[in-house]
């Protein structure tokens, strides 16, 4: 049975399943999505995922949309790789940061990412100072209790998880959109620790490239 | 050992942990957090939940937050009760809907509530009309999502789950903030067939109570 990925190299939210994959050395068939020209608004994708959106995995009969959802099915796929741990108390804690991220420090960067990164790299210079400005007071909160979250620690659960992952692609922009980790030492020590892997690795290269395709340099 | 569950009645987020409470039939202690006297803001409640919001939980030395993540722990010690079924493709079903209730669906129908429901009642009449607009025109988009995936079944994941505690807690304000089911027939009957189970109506008590005593009525 071939495990069908659904990705489109500009999304962070598919960056993310696509380090998975990687992580969990998982075989799989890629089908890019041409979101500028449409392709995610197709029947045959709206079949897959109606929101129209990627990442999203077929597997046999089962459609699967929300990437973290996703990654947390791909995990039970290998469950020896530990991503996704299976101790009630363990797996609370990376649920807890999933939801996090997806709530609170993923909306709150892409935020400042459209205004500083994606308009400028659309030819718009009408960046929305005051959302800015809004957004980085969430972040001036939110930053400090995730670099406490990982001090003394490699990885937020503990061991390496799907929550380290849904909370470091939101980070990749970070140095385009002038957000700064020098108040959270933490937080930069561990994005380093997942940069140097190689399913990272691997998972950024085509994100990298679409990005640099656009005049954005993440480094 | 007690469970400790830190509510709050006004919250729609805190209700769906607090329904969960009441299906799973735990014994649990409640501590009220006075959000509007700061209470969410003092060192002992941060040392449970670092970002002072609730629902939060304390069960033996772990503390967890985010209500969605609480609610999977939960079901955690009553399986028996299948909230959150083991089988992976199953569970992905429960974690997708979940995530998308708490990325796509959940701001959409906050943000006019806010704007039409809380804003009246603190006596302002500055509603963000255009706010209003495009969040009524994703909810376009959403609704029939929800209802096509809701059609021919009693619950979204096909028996009862966490993810219909998750979604359901969103529509509570429906009426009071103007949003019509007419076009959704699936969603309203699937509301109201959790709106007859008693857990679901013991812990909307304080809700209702709370809303009825700033004016806001929920039907």
């Amino acid at each position: 049975m071939t495990l069908t990925f659904y990705d489109a190299a500009f999304s962070p939210n598919a960056l993310r399943t696509r380090a998975v994959l990687h992580e969990l050395e998982l075989g799989f068939e890629t089908v890019e999505i041409d979101v500028a020209s449409g392709a995610n608004k197709t029947a045959a994708f709206l079949a897959i995922n109606p929101n129209g959106k990627v990442p999203a995995i077929r597997d046999g009969e089962l459609s699967l949309w929300e990437s973290r959802a996703i990654n947390a099915y791909l995990s039970s796929l290998r469950p020896e790789y530990g991503l996704y741990p299976v101790e009630p108390q363990r797996r609370a804690l990376v649920d807890q940061w999933s939801y996090w991220q997806a709530i609170h420090l993923g909306p709150a960067m892409q935020k400042i990412a459209f205004e500083r990164v994606q308009k400028p790299a659309l030819g718009r210079s009408d960046a929305d100072e005051t959302s800015i400005a809004g957004e980085r007071a969430t972040l001036a909160q939110l930053l400090p209790l995730l670099d406490a979250g990982l001090a003394g620690r490699d990885w937020i659960a503990g061991k390496l998880s799907v929550a380290d992952f849904a909370l470091a692609s939101t980070f990749m922009l970070r140095r385009p959109a002038g957000i700064s980790l020098d108040h959270a030492p933490a937080v930069a020590a561990w994005i380093s620790r997942l940069e140097a892997r190689p399913a990272w690795q691997t998972a950024m290269q085509p994100y990298r490239a679409n990005l640099a395709g656009r005049g954005i340099e993440l480094t």
